[in-house]
């Protein structure tokens, strides 16, 4: 049912085919995030248009609405949000990570949307207050976020969890942590983290249906060490597909750095997911070095505050509410086939933002996705006909040159 | 350019084609809400989905935000906006009435979604406070409600705002009045209307290119003698169609008078729009009273809290965030073809309520709108087999049942 065919290779940059349940996904692939079993802001017929291939929801937030057994009941989650295409789920191991010791920390991850934060290093302030979390060897008791009420995953109630939303690609549960976590704490939560994958991938043979694959998760922080013993470990068990997580450190440098230590000890006939990780400007850097999937909110977070993605502009993004675009009829990006830009100029997104109309995220989401979506597909396109590095240094003069 | 055909009548409703010069509408047709030059949370393709014939959008909203100049610059509303079909512009003297009288007198008007208003007959209460407005002979003057800033508006002024929009069909400056005021007021403030049309009418002889049509307006509030005055007078100005505007009464009923003392006085030769009104229980009675165009916000505002249009239900609407819709499998209507009930349950869509997805308000806006036009089709094509009556019937049985 699940199978992964290497299509082309270049350095470590790769092309491929993966055959899920739902259909075919060419990689690499951007993956479209719909925590609540919704892409914010666009239809299934606008991501169709698009040619989003693939969307990853999240465990942790369905499990808290509405709920895996009332999604299990409603036929399950492809057919509840009416996407019939490749579904992922994320276990929620970052999710609890940004309950409980992200809070504590006051850190974030790499992708927020605001430049001076992502130039810090990739980690942002988030406010600091008391963990919501309280993790032991056996799993993790958290308090919900939405109305203080009590819950424990464990790494086989994450997979029932799963199996239940019934998505083609599921994640296990792990243990994030944070880049101000020291060598012996990462180490500690990355052995947990590798019990933890072994359960689950038990719980997942003792009641899988062979229609979904299981994915493990690399973790071990910034420490070079640890991360290729965890890659080797989580190798060794037989997943389906292999995920990378946690903290990739301060910047993005160090997070390439944790690429190319982990990724050449991975099976090479199996998918490697990227978690969290994708800002247009990521998305090359990471191909580069091996990634198949990985998926980011940035495209649709950037969206809703007017943060579109250009060929060209200051770190290929402009930000439409400037009145510099008050009365310029050109589209977002004159290049650009997407609905947004055939149909409609920078002034008439301006005044849409400037009017707070809901149509100015729709189309802007429209616009960041389609973005994105055109650019792998030119990168798969370049694999295949071995010219991936060229397509990487033409899209780097053109940032350099705007 | 413009011309309207009256295709069959049944009683007092009537069916007929509408030629502009953006394309044709089929009337009777419901009107789209389109202030700010979108109909809010749905992208022009979702419009030519759900069949959407005509928009209406507003000079006085457009004015503030962005200007008519930038929008004539943008090659005018058509194009800024991407709707390429007929289009109309409400002239902002219900605007100007809500900063001014209806702040003071503490009213509103017939279309609250709000069922315990609509029950006091109507009306609702808004917040009382100082009028933003002053209304003399020549015109009138107001307070922005965006910035403070000072506007002045007169009947010339607003035929040239209108023409830098560049809709099909205009309306001219009004001055609305309150059921609250006494005999006199109307009829002093009807004159004025009269005045301030033939002002209108010179303007627009003097400047137009014969595109647009433009449209007067009968007031006389909830008065016999005043509404049969003014469809006397207007009709007598030779304008391309007709509105009715301004106080309608206290109830609906005192609203379906009006309509029936001042409808038979119009030209058959033209159509007649009714402004701002349009509930889907209102619908049927208009139409039978011989209305060929209505606006009503009330399906896409509905729209945005969560209710949603329905063949029964209590007053043939459903509120989707209530708790029995949590694992329901239906669509919202059995028998709706729209995008939303091709795709979703109820149960799906109070998800992303509840989830406060922006999702939900497209989805949402798409089944109401759709509703209507469906609504509206039967009409149409029930007129000209002459059994609009027995549609009627059909109707009221299905809602008194439910």
């Amino acid at each position: 049912m699940f199978s992964f065919e290497l299509l082309a290779k270049e350095g470590e940059a790769r092309a491929g085919k993966l055959y899920t349940a739902h259909g075919l996904i060419e990689t690499p692939s951007f993956v479209a995030v719909g925590t609540q079993a919704t892409v914010k802001a666009a239809s299934v017929d606008d991501l169709l248009e698009i040619g989003i291939q693939v969307i990853i929801a999240n465990a942790y937030h369905l499990h808290l609405l509405p709920g895996e057994d009332l999604i299990e009941r409603m036929g399950g989650l492809h057919r509840f949000m009416g996407w019939h295409g490749p579904l992922m789920t994320d276990s929620g191991g970052f999710q609890i990570f940004s309950l409980g010791v992200a809070k504590e920390h006051g850190v974030g991850k790499i992708g927020s949307i605001f430049p001076e934060e992502r130039d810090r290093g990739g980690h942002f302030s988030s406010k600091r207050g008391k963990p919501l979390v309280r993790i032991d060897d056996d799993g993790v008791e958290f308090i919900s976020h939405l109305d203080g009420s009590v819950h424990r995953f464990t790494p086989e109630r994450v997979i029932e969890i799963e199996q239940k939303l019934g998505a083609d690609m599921i994640l296990v549960l792990d243990e994030c942590t944070s880049p101000l976590h020291d060598y012996n704490y990462t180490r500690t939560a990355m052995e947990r983290t590798h019990r933890w994958a072994i359960r689950a991938l038990e719980e997942f043979k003792s009641t899988s249906d062979n229609a979904q694959a299981l994915f493990g998760i690399v973790q071990g922080g910034e420490y070079r060490d640890l991360r290729e013993e965890s890659a080797r470990f989580i190798s060794s068990q037989g997943f389906d597909g292999y995920a990378i997580g946690g903290s990739l450190g301060r910047s993005k440098e160090d997070m390439y750095r944790v690429l190319e230590w982990t990724i050449p000890l991975l099976p090479q006939d199996k998918p490697r997911h990227l978690l969290g990780i994708g800002q247009a400007d990521d998305i090359l850097e990471v191909v580069e070095r091996g990634v198949d999937l990985f998926d980011c909110v940035a495209p649709t977070r950037m969206a809703r505050t007017g943060t579109l993605l250009t060929r060209e502009g200051e770190r290929s993004r402009i930000h439409i509410v400037n009145a510099r675009f008050k009365d310029d009829p050109r589209p977002i990006d004159e290049e650009c086939d997407c609905y947004t830009c055939r149909n409609y100029s920078r002034a008439y997104l301006r005044h849409l933002f400037m009017a707070r109309e809901l149509l100015a995220i729709s189309l802007a989401t429209i616009h960041n996705l389609y973005f994105v979506e055109s650019l792998m597909r030119q990168i798969r396109c370049a694999i295949k006909e071995g010219r991936f590095k060229e397509l990487r240094e033409e899209r780097n003069i053109a940032s350099e040159n705007s």
